[in-house]
């Protein structure tokens, strides 16, 4: 009997390791430290909630399907805002609104992809995206990133075969953190543009770049559609991610095909996120920016309260928009470790196991922590826990 | 070189249908009467519209992630109602939330079905279930219906080979607007039960159907959710269409291979329609039978009025819910015959071509007319453009 697509794949991380937390109780002095997820725990700006409560109110349209690919005036304004940013040319034509970014990758796979084709995929990976490829019958062919976390244009050019139809590249990292170079980034472009595939640019958490100026040039670059897949999400940037709201960018042709994936999958994208979404990108750029400060000030703090820990034999792989990527010093593994992290010391996050193939054992020293959520206080009692930290026998 | 995904199925068949619509202009004294989509064009009733303006001020939780699987309390009521309504026993634990119906089936078929797979579908389909099972690989083995439009489970038990994973059911059917008596459901039910296969039953339009108390018994069978998989939108009883919340009731081992699809292709349901969804469920109960007696009243309107329509050679094949499927009485084909009613009568609704396999013939002589946004009015103006009606060469 063959196996059904989902049994093809592995259960969601982020829930599995909820369920760690089950039967456990954590101390008055020492309560969870849940680094494990990486979204906004705090809702959007107060003006963001009247103006999404005013659209329930008075926009009648609001309540009723919209538009497959989502509402003109969102995708026009996104193109506009991606033009300013980037510096290139995009139109509203070339962009779909998707129910959350994962969806944008989804369809992206659905439009390029038959069974059996591949995609490659630098490692620490996204697990979502993983997942989607296992369910959409297609192999992840794993890229290993060198000891910055970078993964190479040649190396990935070996692994191109008759069947590859894309790499995936996430920047700034999920999970890794790392962000790619403006000239990496050219380079994967160009590698994709040679072999006639296509390059998925996954930028959910372009807007806590750490380079003041656009990450890359690729949408300078007039042919740039017929190779480039962008996708965007509004969650981050907004604090929308109840509401399930990203975009993807590419060439008219390939959106018309994933314009089938999106009407079979979601018909359309909420209505109201998408006035938030709206809305956000109108109003709230000065606020997105303090947002952002905010992060980058997290990180540094990351950055320069890791020395101990140095000492103590961890390492800092990688860091940047809301996470760290780094090396435990213990024998153990780290989906056992994170369990231990859980009862011995209230610290919730995710082990490298989920971020690549079982065969890499890389996964087994590596731990994604999610800190956006932390501030410079949080941080310094993370690192205390860590510090303090043996796991029991 | 392969196929991708989407490139196995069509565009989507409201959308194009639309686009019928450009460059056409409409008279003054002849607008458009547009009976192609089944949705409502009201917004929910304003109470609810305040509701989810309270809970977008007020409700910090509902601008970030929920659980993958939807709300516990939504869960939990949407089972409660359900053992009401069918008097059966079901847990919200047997119940996922899910971003619209269609998502619904899209992940059942996931945690269903392989590349290569077969599921069986009554014609005329549901577009987009055939779109879905095109794009997952699965092949739709049409089960040819009555004149009634009726299924019948001897002629599904020989389609049924070891490929077989389901046979989806959709009752009240969109498009053909009949409802599936109790004891056919049932049959079909035990014939599943039979062959170790699923029942996938569609009740989108359940709230709008003609009979009074349950449309099935099967919920009352404690073995129910071996074998069945139940789909609900919340999307036409509230006036939620804009939003996207449907559900999947099965068995709790299969909802958490529906978890993994859920999680990557959309993380949670949006969470404000959700809050509507339960509101809608705990306050609207006495409303929703009101639209129920006024969609009842707009069926009982076609059907008293089809009378001289049939003695110009039309016959009304199917009608409930939403839905009026008829049969024309022309030499065209209903695919062209459809674009002549938007240039000549300024009526657009959808051709029997989509909604079967390109080899069937009976597709070219049938049309679906979504009539629940007509009142007695509206229905009296469609009736005289069509009895006025013959193409032009």
């Amino acid at each position: 009997m063959s196996i059904p697509r989902t049994a093809a794949t592995f259960a969601p991380p982020v829930m599995e390791a909820r369920r760690w937390l089950d039967g456990v109780s954590f101390p008055a002095e020492r309560p969870l430290i849940n680094v494990s997820q990486a979204a906004p725990v705090d809702p959007p700006p107060d003006a963001l909630r009247q103006a999404m409560a005013d659209v329930a109110l008075t926009c009648d349209d609001a309540h009723l399907y919209g538009p497959v690919m989502g509402l003109p005036n969102l995708r026009h304004s996104l193109a506009a805002e991606t033009a300013r940013i980037y510096g290139g040319a995009i139109s509203g034509a070339q962009i779909a609104i998707t129910s959350g970014c994962n969806q944008a990758f989804a369809a992206a796979i659905a439009a390029l992809c038959a069974e059996g084709d591949e995609v490659i995929l630098p490692t620490p990976w996204y697990f979502n995206h993983k997942m989607w490829l296992d369910m959409a019958g297609v192999h992840s062919v794993p890229l290993k990133t060198d000891e910055v976390l970078l993964p190479d244009p040649d190396a990935a050019e070996a692994l191109i075969t008759p069947r590859t139809r894309a790499i995936a590249l996430v920047s700034p990292n999920n999970p890794a953190g790392v962000e790619y170079p403006t000239a990496l980034i050219r380079a994967f472009f160009q590698l994709a543009q040679r072999h006639g595939i296509k390059l998925i640019l996954d930028e959910t958490y372009r807007d806590f770049h750490a380079q003041d100026g656009p990450p890359h040039d690729l949408f300078q670059d007039p042919a740039w559609s017929e190779t480039l897949i962008h996708l965007y999400s509004f969650s981050k940037a907004y604090r929308l991610t109840g509401h399930r709201v990203g975009a993807i960018g590419t060439h008219e042709h390939l959106l018309s095909e994933v314009e089938k994936f999106l009407d079979t999958v979601a018909i359309c994208p909420g209505q109201i996120g998408q006035h938030a979404a709206l809305w956000g990108m109108q109003n709230l750029r000065q606020w997105l920016a303090g947002e952002r400060d905010e992060i980058l000030a997290r990180r540094a703090a990351i950055a320069e309260g890791f020395g101990p820990l140095e000492k103590r034999g961890w390492r800092l792989l990688g860091l940047g928009a809301y996470f760290a990527y780094v090396q435990h010093p213990f024998e153990m593994a780290s989906d056992d470790l994170a369990r231990h992290l859980v009862r011995e010391q209230s610290i919730l996050c995710l082990p490298g196991t989920m971020f690549c193939p079982e065969d890499d054992p890389s996964g087994r020293r590596h731990l994604r922590i999610a800190f956006a959520n932390l501030d410079r206080t949080g941080i310094g009692h993370l690192f205390q826990r860590l510090l303090s930290f043996a796991p029991r026998p």
